[in-house]
């Protein structure tokens, strides 16, 4: 029988990278060279970088609501220009000045559109969507920056999950930078905001779905480990991992075998692991 | 048999966080609140980041130069101290403003330690070190910058790689930010330079090894794939990726197979992907 310990963090609790400057706190009076200072609603979520923005296009065109670009990237994004002319939407060719504050980032890549954000799924709703056979999900327990949650979006969309599942109370939500960092994963992977954990796990059993929590050591070996078809997997997060509760409610922990020579793996790349190793048990229809 | 395509990148070229600033440029004048601005020389290495330091120290403690540091490291630090006391090193107790010169980084973590260089062995010097059997090696082309190679070293030290080989002209060599990220997994993995692409390759296969290019799409899929116990996977990097006469030498190519919502997985993701499979193919002996 495996050790059963608690989850240990995957990863410390200091942001990767510099944190997010906020789109909303940019100011509204100093908007140079055509910008728009003009905050973002609550239900707004400003995207930037070429793949996130033209992944919500295609995906979502419908809730496009301005653009703002560089002038070189004009021919890259003729397509969301001749939606926003036939639509009577707003865009303004603007200076890379303009796009950082616009954006919030530097690494706006010529290219800021304001989204209607895209709400979020209850459990039972999502649930409701559901095919039958193999299914994936990510339960996300503290993934507190942007740049992880955007990375972990990219492989749970290369991958095929179905969804990243959040507490209720989780402060985590999509970000411009978290987009930018899925490359246009965040289209692909709906978040999930969860009701209570014992209700929580009632409706996922009920829907087929077992459930396994992700620890750095002391767990079951990953590559050597039963993973059922339908699976809940909880990455216990940065800093303090899955809280007792939620890891003893989940039944089983998973760990990816090491050298000892680090501690672990960061919280991306482990992600990536067991997904791409459920992944292998449970492929992808052969396409092509 | 398999598409052989040349390989795909798996990044785009820009940096995913801020250039880093070199540590080098530091001013020397400007030292408040007992900062020391000199320069790091050519053949030193400043590490930041609490287990960066420690897992250096722990490797190489001869190497160590001089150490500055929060007060309130200074508990954590204790060894690093006692042995600077003993072998009459220097240490220095600075605040916030003065770590984040020295290292060139605001991720510090209280703490900058000046390490001598570990040399980077020849492939002759490395190949002599390897003993028979399993062994897995990852040839980095062109991963461009220093929080790619730092997630890479920790994954590969986690899965015990044998070593980072990089090309004679590659610019890429330790920093103290691929360091910090690599979390102590730059002490585990050596940084081989190699000659010539035709004199390498002769090299490994005389020393049992096989090669194999890792590609974004079009290869033979990983996880159905032969993966030989000496293997030398090359992770076709960011922009360009390999170039096309090193794909072709290298016989085979190798991905990730993916559901097509994103291009493909980030460059760590997809290292982390590898080498859990071969590791799971090959493992480790168990411990314990």
């Amino acid at each position: 029988m495996p050790d059963r310990r608690p989850p240990s963090p995957w990863d410390k609790a200091r942001p990767a990278r510099a944190p997010e400057r906020s789109a909303a706190r940019a100011p509204r009076r100093d908007a140079p060279g055509g910008g728009d200072g003009e905050r973002p609603g609550a239900d707004e979520l400003r995207l930037h970088g070429l793949n996130a923005c033209l992944a919500a296009f295609a995906a979502r065109p419908e809730a496009l609501r301005k653009v703002w670009l560089r002038a070189d990237r004009m021919p890259r994004l003729k397509t969301v220009l001749a939606w926003c002319v036939q639509h009577r939407l707003g865009y303004r060719v603007v200076e890379d000045a303009d796009l950082e504050r616009l954006s919030g980032s530097e690494h706006h890549e010529g290219v800021c559109i304001a989204f209607r954000r895209r709400p979020e799924p209850s459990l039972d709703a999502w649930l409701a969507t559901l095919r039958p056979g193999p299914c994936l999900a990510l339960w996300l327990g503290g993934v507190g920056n942007p740049h992880n949650l955007g990375a972990i979006l990219r492989s749970a969309a290369h991958f095929g999950v179905a969804g990243l599942l959040l507490d209720a109370d989780d402060p985590l939500a999509l970000s411009g930078s978290a987009c930018r960092v899925a490359e246009g994963g965040a289209e692909a992977v709906p978040l999930v905001r969860l009701p209570p954990l014992a209700q929580a796990l009632k409706a996922l059993r009920a829907a087929g779905f077992e459930t396994a929590a992700t620890v750095v050591r002391g767990g079951e070996d990953l590559f050597r480990a039963a993973l059922p078809a339908r699976l809940v997997l909880a990455m216990g997060a940065e800093g303090e991992g899955l809280s007792t509760g939620q890891a003893d409610a989940l039944g089983r922990a998973l760990c990816i075998p090491g050298s000892g020579a680090v501690e672990s793996l960061n919280v991306s790349a482990a992600t990536a692991v067991f997904l791409g190793e459920w992944r292998r048990r449970h492929p992808l229809p052969a396409t092509g």
